[in-house]
């Protein structure tokens, strides 16, 4: 029960995700190139795990439901590794995303014993689930129909979000880091708007 | 004619600074890793081209009227490579400097033409000025005091820094990137706070 949309959200799952506090986000695109590789595909899920996917269909430039929810400053929106999205959804789609939590900021500043920060590695240690990554490389952008595969690989890089983010909210709470975490997430937009500009080590010496 | 004190400003000098717009300020320290190699040398000037230099002595851990100072939302603190001073002066001085304008960042995203982003060659190319970079690596926390070289190098680094940023300026709003180079600005204190915390790379996939 994944629901499938094309180019935007309906009025009704607006409706109802604008009553959620959280909302884990992903996107999938051609590749990793911002300018050059399209956005293909837009994956959302609440605290009640209702979960949705956006089919980004060719010459789409905006989403406008998509755009009134990721705007909302009252609504967390949780990624894994936010620059990225956020600046595909930037370039893609007009959307300046607002209150951003980053899983992996977070693990790096809680989970300072590993360096390993990948999504499966951190929803495998904290919530003891194995993700399948199998589908992680695939053509996102084609004409026919999702396989059930690629939705449910899909769906499942935003289903444990939001449990991720409570573990590591409470690890950087007791490491006394969380204040900086929040400072941190405030700067990905910084650096979305840097990466879509081809600006790179603009805060090095 | 630069001032030199030891270890804070004047109350008189505070006074005097507290009525800029901008302050120009550089530090000497002695090293570049924060937490070993104390700060040694704060070094400011305001766009009357007053120009003090405080000698930071052995075992001093705060400079009231200095932290006043810097603090203060009104003044536009300008710096070259914002990131390690405001670093050291946080870390060594417990100030947490507002309202920043990194001369460094402003020329990155200004000068997209050359990767030449250096003080001298800043100053150089913006200002026709030549200066001499010779005393850079020579011991600040000696005993002993400043000599003239070294106080003359120390007060160089500061002299040209409100110009250099006026000029700047131009060409940023020319090139509609004065908001994003604000923007910039405003992530230099998380910069700094994660380098005295040895955390690197915490925006890096
Ligand atoms: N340089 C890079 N290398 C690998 N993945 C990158 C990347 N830049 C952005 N990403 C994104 O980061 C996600 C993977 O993060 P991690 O490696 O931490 O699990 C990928 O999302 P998807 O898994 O949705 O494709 C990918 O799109
Ligand atoms: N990794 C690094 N390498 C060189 N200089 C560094 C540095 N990190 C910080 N700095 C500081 O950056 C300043 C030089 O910047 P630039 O190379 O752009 O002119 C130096 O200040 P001082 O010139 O006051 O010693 C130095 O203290």
């Amino acid at each position: 029960n994944i629901d499938l949309l094309y180019s935007d959200l309906t009025v009704d799952l607006y409706n109802l995700y604008k009553k959620s506090s959280y909302l884990a986000i992903d996107t999938e695109a051609m590749g990793l190139i911002h300018g050059r590789d399209r956005l293909c595909l837009v994956q959302i899920c609440n605290e009640f795990k209702r979960t949705s996917c956006i089919k980004i269909e060719l010459n789409t430039s905006s989403s406008p439901h998509l755009k009134k929810l990721l705007e909302d400053e009252k609504i967390t929106k949780i990624f894994h590794y936010a620059r990225f999205d956020v600046a595909a959804l930037k370039c893609n789609l007009e959307i300046n995303t607002k209150n951003i939590f980053c899983t992996k900021i977070a693990s790096k500043l809680a989970r300072t014993y590993t360096n390993k920060h990948g999504l499966k590695d951190l929803i495998n240690e904290l919530l003891g689930i194995e993700l399948d990554k199998s589908s992680q490389s695939s053509d996102w952008g084609s004409n026919e129909d999702l396989t059930k595969d690629q939705l449910d690989y899909a769906a499942n890089d935003v289903r444990y979000l939001i449990e991720a983010m409570h573990k590591l909210k409470v690890i950087l709470e007791r490491e006394d880091r969380y204040e900086l975490a929040q400072k941190c997430f405030e700067t990905v937009s910084v650096h979305a708007d840097l990466d879509i500009l081809k600006f790179s080590n603009i805060f090095e010496h």
